[in-house]
């Protein structure tokens, strides 16, 4: 495999150096990112309670060898900076102690540095003129360097390397295990203070530490924490919450430990008490806006930007579910805050940080999350995360992890080649009544064999033709055993389950929409599926945001838009009107009162800031401007504006290394590219006139024009 | 499988707790021991310079769910101590905060504690008036216990449970993360001083922090450590040292951070520093000594005495290989050690810890410290474990983790059914010049078939039938194949490896004496190695006090006790006579002057205490004494003492609930044992009396008769 960087410990690479090389802090790939998401993860609690995960938490390897084989032209003094214990190595030779910086000499040369660390994750940080740490280090958490009664060096290694990991920690006083987001103070827009209590309102959903100023005397302060003021005021069912003893004769000020979410906060304290102020420490992550959208319509230019402020939130040290709970990292709820991110912060690291975590270390004991789904979506993102950043490195990194997590998968099989849930195995598909998660369920058999298309497809950009060719014949035994079983003639459809191999006369519109976008439905049963499942009424409707990402990308995909867009101001619309300033984790528009908050059966279970309810950041920019990768990484683009009823929209998506730009009107489009190869696909009716590039007519009035980048392109044409 | 314990997160079982249990700190199974080797194994350094191990070091597990499920006769109230960030649930409700204490009522209960810790390992002290924690406690590091959109958990539970580990941290103060070996100061035998420096000698092997006491002023001071004199005078080649910088207006004293092995000390310092004395603090296990030997041959017991020092200095933490290096833990060394332990200390804890952290964690990268033997060892010591102390819970938590080695194994073979050498795999056998590893070696072929019936074994006593036969079959093949391939008409024992299949025409003691005290060859077989092989001058000699421990235990089966005693003298004697006061890694009675002390290419490279040269203290228990046990935990145990030249000896073995005393001249023996059922053994040339018991004969001047625990047997006899 190419992923696995066999090198003998006594041969000598004669690697010329890169002049002017940036130094950066490097570990194991995935041990800073399985360590960092223990730290974040363990931070929820439950009123006042540690509530950590229930699956597996694995660990960073405490003991690494780092080894890098370069020549060098002229000797370099180089500084070393590690977090561990350690020893340095200079071709084969140990230095004494624990040198902070070594002279090298000229020629060929092999430096390895060996660190422990069991409490946090062992990373280097290298830096000379030409020497520094960075991706290019080989790692190995097992050297096998033994030596024999004659002190001769062991001769037929074994060793596996892997090429380093790293963020961006690039000088050696920013310590990996230091991290922390960055905060700025803010304040409430308003407040009610009565006898010992008061009652703050931030104006809308935010997140960070409360601070409270001028603190004095001595007893106790009860902090209830609110996404909504009826949260705040409820003592009893508030889900997050704070508790200090105060006993000071001066006044003091106090941060809380740990960030929380909330627009309320209810502070209370004894009356042998007295308090200032209060206010807060804003804590984000500093990824940059790239992307935009604005368009005619008022309400969607709200609900884009209330989308992007909840993405914002999501978006940590990883993509979270919910700022208020789970805060934790959800396979299935990070998949699409990857896709959204590509259209908002394109921000590649969060989504690799997030993937590396997710996955965590073999052996795999569980489904990721525990649940199946989840387990399918983490392959599925790491195709996603090639396709729109081009960067094939997290493949080589994780192609070991995900042979052995499909390893995993196809051990469950059921004598059919379907996988049903076995006990721990939890079948999520979405958070809706009287879903049936028996037997082998045809949602999890077409996720899973997407998972193996994906398996192919990452094997053969690792050449490895055998892999590959394994894993397309099971992606194509499965799937047309899943058409066989659950295409149901009688219903158009595929029908949701098999149990003991006899499908069931169960529709919904989880497979079949993800059949749809999957492309595995031929023309008739595309339409088939959109008449009988999609537009049908009699067919349960979908309540959670999560599942209506897929049910609006499958009606775009089929050219809905004008249909999709009303239901985005409807239903997101709908958040809005009711007070959201951030979009919810589930929403029923039947539902009144107090009871909106209620889920998980507690009057404030539902968290009012989750990521998967910021979809029409993606839906806006995959389908209304109509820009996708259609190569890895931008490096070709389509452009299919649709405008679906609306007057006018612009936007700008980010590329990995620019964006594109689009405006469009009904008889307009103007077109600015800083990246790849483009082509701008549209209908008119009538002959369009560019005079920057040349039109091709596809007849049937569809018409396509090659976009260069770094070209104002202004399109004339007629929509309608 | 019975060792596995499941557990439904919603089942009330019904235990009645026992009355006045003892509460004390508990884990997850193996994951202190891997923590705690982790922190031992990183004290080795070379020259000043960290040493790591160079193959993976594994974790325990940041995340652990402790659970027990109990009735309650009456209300109790609980104390609560714990090593990490934690919340307590009782019956599916979470306690506010992280509760120190908790009051449980009357009726069934379960209350699950979960623990968070990254750097140390998560474990928990509970203790009421009934409820404790204890080994009954069911963990572990995945709970999956999720609930849906309504607030219901899940009921198809695929978790899987372990009992909880422990040692002895009794109190809830005994934090286990603190534990550290306890220590007491130790003074110089004679002291040479000179110009700043001072030349210690302790009068023999030692181990432990040195203090020095009284150091003023400003500069360096080196301290050179050595096992001999030339060592310690040795600056430039000694192997181990301290440097320290002292800048003290007073005098200041000042414990070395890492414990050392030494006899001679010396201390160097700058003319500007001034120094008053120096002593050490005297690091060791308090492990009783239980065992012991006497007897009419003054060599033998000074022997015996040294080889007693010798393993106490490396039973530690865990047992390991040398207090000078590597203060590593390796199977092959270890397994030795756990032997003779059974006949001196007779502490089972340290050998549960020593096998648990060998064995790490799954995935199975590599073999047991990379060497292919090693990992055979591990094996054979687990069920050797069981016939010495009959404790059954050690394979009952280790069965998964023998399974997942020994897949390991099976996966790795030729198309033979052999396991040669791959890359990244050490074939050790032991430190002998010219010993081919290539090919399949016979050595490891034997190990392996041992290995097999192992399991086979274990999952018999785990009533696992399946396994069982399937292990017994892979032996049974194996053992076939062997003797097929390797066992050499001409040669007339087993040849030492098979190149392709073909066997070579190499004969060394190794395999043959393996395939003998396993049990392994035909009467005549035995024979034809004893004569050909054991007794052959022409076959290479063993210079290891490693491989002689193999070499005199079959030799011993084989009656030669008297040879043996020689041998003992001879090479251990050769040890004392050149001055030890521990016995040695290696010993060539060949080798004169300092070059005694140099191995690995170092002058000074060569451990003077190590482990595997306290064989004589197994060799004179089990083959002198003659007691070892029959069934498991000395249950039913026999005594075939042998006097091997001796005129009289006498000792005691000690058994898991007391002890087995035996004194033995050539005409009267006295037996006295407290616990298990005995068979004496012995011949006599007349017929021999003894009052207390009824001696049976069995012909042929054989004599054997029960023994009954708790009563003093006088046998008078006639030995010749």
């Amino acid at each position: 495999m190419i992923l696995l960087f066999l090198l003998s410990g006594n041969s000598k690479a004669q690697n010329i150096v890169n002049k002017e090389p940036k130094a950066t802090w490097i570990w194991y790939p995935g041990d800073y990112e399985i360590w960092l998401a223990n730290r974040m993860q363990n931070r929820r609690t439950d009123r006042g309670t540690f509530f950590p995960i229930f699956w597996k938490m694995d660990s960073h390897y405490p003991l690494m060898e780092f080894q890098k084989a370069f020549y060098l032209e002229n000797p370099e003094k180089i500084q070393i900076a590690v977090e561990g214990q350690y020893n340095v190595k200079l071709d084969g030779k140990l230095a004494e102690g624990s040198p902070t910086e070594m002279n090298i000499g000229k020629g060929s040369h092999i430096l390895s540095i060996k660190v422990f660390n069991q409490a946090n994750v062992p990373s280097i940080f290298v830096k000379g003129k030409t020497i520094v740490s960075d991706s290019s280090w080989l790692l190995t958490f097992e050297d096998k360097e033994w030596i024999d009664a004659s002190g001769k060096v062991s001769d037929k290694s074994g060793t596996v390397y892997m090429k380093a990991d790293y963020w961006n920690f690039d000088t050696p006083t920013e310590l990996p295990s230091q991290f922390h987001l960055p905060t700025k103070p803010a304040y409430a827009k308003s407040r009610e203070e009565k006898n010992h209590s008061l009652l703050l309102d931030f104006g809308k959903e935010t997140f960070g530490f409360l601070k409270l100023c001028g603190l004095k005397g001595s007893g106790k302060v009860n902090i209830y924490y609110g996404e909504s003021k009826e949260e705040a005021l409820s003592a009893d069912s508030c889900e997050t919450l704070d508790r200090l003893s105060i006993h000071s004769n001066t006044k003091l000020d106090s941060v809380m430990k740990l960030s929380k979410a909330f627009r309320y906060v209810n502070i209370r304290w004894d009356k042998n008490l007295s308090l200032d102020s209060a206010n807060m420490l804003y804590e984000y992550s500093n990824v940059k806006q790239r992307g935009s959208f604005r368009c005619s319509d008022t309400l969607i230019n709200k609900i884009w930007n209330v989308a992007a402020y909840t993405l914002h939130l999501n978006t940590r040290e990883f993509f979270i579910d919910g700022i208020k709970r789970d805060r934790w990292i959800w396979s299935g709820d990070a998949y699409q805050s990857y896709l959204m991110n590509y259209y908002l912060f394109f921000d590649s690291p969060t989504v690799e940080r997030t993937i590396f975590a997710l996955r965590g270390k073999d052996p795999v004991t569980s489904h990721i999350n525990t649940i199946m789904d989840y387990t399918f979506y983490w392959f599925l993102s790491i195709h996603d995360f090639y396709q729109y950043t081009g960067n094939k490195r997290i493949i080589e990194q994780l192609y070991p992890r995900m042979k052995t997590l499909m390893d995993f998968c196809l051990s469950r099989r059921d004598k059919n080649g379907f996988m049903e849930g076995l006990p721990g195995d939890w079948i999520f598909i979405d958070w809706a009544d009287g879903l049936s998660k028996k037997g082998a369920v045809s949602f999890e058999q077409l996720l899973f064999c997407r998972s193996l298309e994906t398996m192919a497809n990452c094997a053969k950009l690792l050449n490895d033709a055998v892999d590959a060719e394994m894993y397309s014949q099971l992606a194509a035994t499965l799937k047309q055993k899943i058409f066989s079983v659950y295409w149901s003639p009688k219903y158009h459809a595929l029908v949701h389950s098999a149990i003991d191999g006899q499908p069931t006369d169960v529709v919904n519109k989880y497979a079949n929409m993800f059949a749809l976008f999957f492309g595995y439905l031929s023309p008739q049963e595309k339409q088939d599926v959109k008449k009988y499942v999609l537009l049908n009424n009699k067919i349960p409707k979908i309540t959670t945001p999560y599942m209506q990402f897929y049910e609006l990308e499958s009606l775009c995909d089929l050219g809905e838009q004008k249909y999709v867009l009303q239901q985005i101001k409807d239903y997101w619309g709908g958040m809005l009107k009711l007070g959201a300033t951030t979009f919810w984790e589930q929403y029923d528009p039947t539902q009144k009162g107090a009871a909106i908050y209620s889920m998980y059966a507690r009057p404030f279970g539902k968290s009012l800031c989750h990521a998967w309810g910021a979809s029409p950041i993606y839906l806006l920019g995959k389908y209304y401007l109509g820009i996708k990768p259609i190569a890895p990484g931008y490096s070709k683009y389509l452009i299919q504006p649709s405008l679906g009823g609306l007057k006018w929209m612009e936007g700008t998506v980010p590329t990995p290394k620019g964006q594109i730009y689009l405006y469009c009107n009904e008889t307009e489009m103007k077109v600015d590219a800083s990246d790849g190869e483009g082509v701008l696909e549209f209908t008119s009716k009538k002959k369009p006139i560019c005079q920057e590039g040349k039109i091709i007519s596809k007849g049937n009035n569809n018409y396509e024009m090659e976009i260069v980048k770094g070209v104002n392109y202004k399109v004339f044409y007629q929509s309608r």
